[in-house]
């Protein structure tokens, strides 16, 4: 369950439609997921919440698949499960391949387990890593 | 400070000074950074994880830059200093434009935003993300 | 599932009991929720954690539902679904409206995006910050 | 230090400047922090994460001071140095006083408890907190 | 529902069953459970991780029972749900006690507090902490 | 630097420094470290806090030494520098050997590493850990 009611496509003011509407036509598909369902209840906050997710994940100086696997790589140590399942999904979508997906899932493993060594060391950062 | 004596050359072991020679041959380099000096004061952990660290950062399906910017986002949603620094210094070793850098920052942003915004929304898993 | 059994009034020994009616009589209702019921397993623990959660959300210099609503924002962070869930109940139980929540969200999103910023290109602490 | 350089005024784009003395005039000092001379390294990025914090921090259903101290809730919660220095000195500008500093310090303290022995405890949602 | 298909004993190229016999020899039990059905799908991955966990879950200066305890506090600060509760039936399974998992819970939670109030107040390392 | 000042014995009320007493005797030692003379800005909070920690670390099921190193696990997962130096420091003040510290490393980036890989493929939670 939620704490807000996932809004379907009867329950939406003009401006909320408006913003779906973009979702459907920058995605090419009809379906909208929960996120935006949820997020549907503020419209100020849904707005500005795709309008920014609309230009960060667009193709640039990366490829939209590799925004998608570090997107997971996040919701992953961050223990969003929504997030992780709904960024796997788009980055298979993308044409994330078994294999590159098995090598994801082995960085997010090591850095897990730096971080916690280096965490537990409290290990100084090298001078030579200065910009 | 860290926990730990950072060990210097002088102060390795045969078995930790094996582990070091291959750190330099591996990456080309002479400079072995505070993490394995630190990591030197147990060798078997020192050999498991600089083994496994050697494999899963080779190229493979996934370019070592995208590793090394996996690595950075994972190291930010943890906090953890030293890995942040590490390997954004290694992502700019292998090549990172600025305009990439721009672009993991934007993602990292947007995802620890969504992943807030989930959280605290506990938004459902759609039923069109299962495998 | 948990891992421990949720307790029904039925299983509880008289010094879990006189904690559970103390809980009743504080918040004013019958409803004891499955936290206290897990706690009750261990009833030192119950009733320190107990004790000090009735002196910490009291009304004082902070407004009760302040207190609620920034539970739900440590809550989120941490990504503790039942928290989320019990908190947020709590803070319309006191009166937060949609647009306050909706701010509360909003702040939440815009913390998370920039303590992601900021633990990504680790920027040093403004000497103008100091006490 | 930082993965970025802190950017001085001299070195602004007129871009760039303009987002400065937009931030000089809404807070009403001279004084630009670290995290936007580190952001200004990315034009775009300052534009969004600036026009953003803007609109989400100013007075709405919940007070200013409010908002910061919900900041310094989320932040704490994700171990961001700067931005627990950044924000508590902001609430402090705001008329925090130290009776509101401390309930939000205990509030904190019992938030992270909590959710520690729920998530240690995997306590399972009450239906009575569903919407 | 998870991101990868969980394998059952028919699914099994040899490599991955050579490894399932040896996690069933090692924990003498025919139960294989899901983390490694899902691990199944990458069968260098799933080499690797339960040759490391074999080794460091091994009894040596630290009781296996104490290591049990170590991930579920861990596993519990990283709100990771399975794990919580495969470390937590682990060490249930290896004689932990209920006083016993009564003091690793109020342990978890007197720690996560003073996380949450260090982190907050920014408590600068003591120099008598030094190595 | 703090956002709070650190009070000096001389800087103390009555009511603290009758806790920084008992902290004394508790502990053998006229040292007094600086979370405590963080948290002496507030009387209430530094009272509870300390009366609580007495007791969770005291003696009981679980020797002081695996506590100290279960409260180093937790710290280091939440990335807390100063509490995971100074239980680190308790736990070699307790006689952690360097033998049983590379094992509590180990567990720790164990435990880092399949958490992550369990929250990036989701598993869910088998029904034989059901208690």
């Amino acid at each position: 369950m939620a704490t807000v009611a996932l809004l379907s496509d009867e329950d939406l003011s003009p401006e909320v439609a408006a913003v779906f509407a973009d979702i459907r036509a920058v995605r090419g598909t009809d379906y909208v997921n929960n996120f935006w369902r949820a997020l549907a209840n503020d419209p100020s906050l849904l707005k500005a919440t795709w309008g920014r997710l609309k230009d960060v994940m667009a193709p640039g100086a990366l490829d939209p698949l590799i925004k998608e696997m570090l997107y997971v790589a996040v919701s992953t140590a961050n223990g969003c499960e929504y997030c992780t399942h709904s960024h796997t999904a788009g980055a298979r979508a993308k044409g994330m391949t078994d294999a590159q997906y098995g090598e994801l899932l082995a960085v997010i493993g090591m850095a897990m387990q730096t971080n916690g060594l280096v965490n537990a060391m409290q290990v100084p950062v090298d001078e030579a890593f200065e910009v």
